[in-house]
């Protein structure tokens, strides 16, 4: 039994906000490799359920689920040259088995587009076996130089789909499909409001056509990019020659997309609706749902029975945890926030005398002393309006923070006040470099909706006279 | 559209037949890297269904789930010294990542004691933190010169469960529950019997105090270990420093377990319950439990709108798939048996005259013509037939192939005869690496039941003139 430590409050130190929050939540503990993640149960906890409820929705789309394999021999990545230029150096390389080293080189996939497309080469023959639609829950490597759990480690959970289709509109709109999909997800899931976009050349995926991401806006003004999908045109099947037989029988190569989410989603779960008191789990998420706790039950037998019963009465339907340990409920009530829990039910004497308990909501923390007849009916309407409360509250801020400029002097106040700033920008990868270095500030995409000027605007670049009709989203971003 | 071909006989050629089997049923394709393993849909989702029901069993006894690294520094490793050494010939090693050397060699997991251990000592304080008992889904990698698909492979995925208590006796009983359980699972959702026993010193995984296995025997009469469950008494936690004060307040290491069961158990399906029809996948994992089939739907519109209901209704209660390509019945048919789908419902309009359809097992190929108005009660009731059809065979096959000896040369004919041969052991190590030289034979297991003389008896070895009660099955393994 550890002791709890006190978080350092987000508005004096948010990384040490954060840090603070992932360690005193049972969320993670480091690995013995620097810059390497255990995911503790309340953690992985909530990526068992993004996994759960995303192969429903999956499923309903005609996903299917394959497992691919860990290692990539050097010469099958180094086919695609965007790609490998992308990805080469974080690549961990295995060069050695016991005390003998190996003929080959084998890399720990950073990434399986290879991979699948050495699978498709494989499996499609005709039109018929199109389209090709499937996904992998799997690890991946990526050998970052600095790392923050759940945001960037050396290795993360994640699930990436890749598809086949036999023309450029239908994967062209599979891709868009797949981001819409996401974003959806991270509303009525997570509770996460997120902005779809297009990213710059720039910034697009190694290897890709095009790439859609949806970002999301942090308490400290940051961005998150919490899922991405790629249009491949036909880059990777021409250069891994997966073709098919159309249906006039002429041989053609297959369009290609991927799209993926992380456990980054984790750490946009902590920093979009977390407090000084912790992580606040969205409830459809929640590993624990609700937190029964006993007050007093040494001094009080009915206590105990009222928890059990309303243990079963409700774990029908919701994860419900009773802790049936003898710590004190102060230390019970504590851990409980702490790590998240959206509702925990206390039960002392003195409220059973009337027959009633005590909810508290961990949003909010308001008290709702309730009979024990109402929980059941009550529970469901509290974890919604918890669900709703948290995104209205990120959707207002997420809304609050967004400003159109057209002048670098305000860009850069902009910046400096945590926005997600809008400007007029001719997205030369060149000048988006120039932008990073003077603020810090990242092209986060071009808005797929968005209200704007419809004349043509020149580049907020003080230097770059070119002008143009699209406006960008930059931040500072994770 | 790739052509079936024949599947070689089981009775002639049994290795053929299972590449056969795993190559035509959909299940696997060979990775890039020599050894590894694409698992497809056929075969992912029958791993799908066997973590979703395992995590549910895990959960009635207190399992709380974890991710922990994939990687291991070198030191780690090395400091609990029967462990390194068991695995270090397979241990693949990253050395290098981009261009850059590593300061120190990274092994990838090949199981993971030693990373719980340092997870354990930084999690536990108390007795109040006991049994602590952990479990992890992973891949983890083994780099074997000769593998097989499913069996031995150079990754392979898995539950890992690690424990700690706070004495021997609740870590010693833990261990043969969790060898209790998968036993109960393999029966129950697998339709696989096993034979309960303990390694001998050995053939013991390494670093454990003792191993308890379950034997499954394959249609070729080899043994196959199915899964495992180790009892380490201190061994990790004195090397590693993992201890609590008990409840005398003194400091004590914990006592440890591990246990697991892997992608094997896909080989251990198919070698028990297929025919030279292909797989036979056991209704309670089947990813696809009925398929619809549609009997010339094109020149009757009522077959596809049958098809559409009965999915719609099978579909809330069970796996369904209704092909709704135009590939030809024929085909349809022998992809539905060679993928082992337990059972196809075939809609023709000859048999919808009389509001009828036909039902075909696939273990038995038997064709049932009922009513449409049947099929919803209908269909329960024969997947639990075929799993006890299954289980039934198998076990008919255990039980009828198991031969006690007390002589050298009938042990060997026997072992010709592809029996489970059990015999008086005195448990050397030596002598069982030469008898495993000279007949192909290893020890499977210790039985923990059966019936077998009372009195001391000569080991089975020729020059062993030791005398034992201990009674030890022999076979060929995989």
């Amino acid at each position: 039994m550890k002791e709890l430590e006190k978080i350092t409050p987000l508005e004096v130190d948010f990384p040490k906000w954060y840090i603070d929050v992932v360690k005193q939540g049972s969320l993670i503990e480091y690995g013995p490799l620097k810059g390497t993640l255990i995911f503790k149960p309340n953690s992985y906890g909530i990526w068992e359920q993004i996994q759960l409820n995303l192969n429903e929705i999956f499923k309903e789309k005609g996903v299917q689920n394959v497992y691919l394999p860990l290692f990539i021999p050097e010469k099958l990545f180094a086919k695609e040259r965007d790609h490998i230029k992308g990805f080469n150096p974080e690549l961990a390389t295995v060069t050695q088995v016991g005390d003998k080293k190996l003929d080959e080189k084998v890399y720990v996939r950073p990434t399986s587009e290879v991979l699948f497309a050495d699978l498709f080469k494989k499996s499609i023959v005709s039109h018929k076996d199109l389209p090709l639609i499937y996904n992998q829950w799997a690890n991946v490597v990526r050998w970052e130089k600095t790392t923050n759990p759940f945001l960037r480690s050396r290795e993360f959970l994640w699930q990436e789909g890749h598809t086949c289709h036999a023309n450029p509109l239908e994967a062209r709109t599979l891709t868009k499909t797949m981001i819409s999909t996401y974003a959806k997800f991270l509303k009525n899931y997570l509770a996460i409001p997120t902005i779809i976009g297009k990213k710059t050349a720039h910034e697009k995926f190694a290897g890709a056509c095009s790439t859609y991401t949806i970002e999301a806006m942090m308490k400290d003004g940051r961005a998150l990019q919490a899922g991405t999908s790629h249009y491949f045109a036909q880059n990777f099947s021409k250069q891994f020659e997966i073709s098919f037989k159309n249906k006039n029988n002429v041989e053609e190569f297959v369009y290609q997309t991927s799209w993926g989410v992380s456990t980054r989603l984790i750490g946009a779960i902590i920093m979009t609706h977390g407090d000084n008191r912790g992580i606040i789990i969205p409830p459809k998420v929640a590993p624990i749902q609700i937190d029964i706790l006993e007050v007093f039950a040494n001094k009080n037998s009915k206590v105990h029975e009222v928890a059990l019963l309303l243990k079963k009465e409700l774990g029908r339907k919701f994860r419900v945890r009773l802790d049936e340990t003898d710590k004190n409920p102060g230390y019970k009530a504590s851990n409980s926030e702490i790590q998240g829990v959206p509702l925990r039910i206390e039960i002392g004497p003195r409220d059973l005398e009337n027959n009633m308990v005590t909810i508290v909501r961990r949003d909010t923390l308001e008290k709702i002393v309730i009979s024990i007849d109402d929980v059941k009916n009550e529970v469901p309407i509290l974890l919604d309006k918890i669900h709703n409360n948290l995104y209205e509250q990120a959707k207002n801020r997420l809304d609050n923070n967004q400003v159109l400029v057209n002048d670098y002097e305000d860009f850069k106040k902009e910046i400096d006040n945590r926005k997600f700033v809008i400007a007029p920008f001719c997205c030369s990868g060149k000048i988006e470099e120039r932008i990073k270095e003077e603020t810090g500030a990242t092209t986060r995409c071009i808005p797929k909706k968005m209200d704007k000027p419809v004349e043509l605007a020149k580049c907020i670049y003080p230097t770059c006279n070119r002008k143009t009709k699209r406006y960008v989203i930059f931040a500072r971003a994770y």
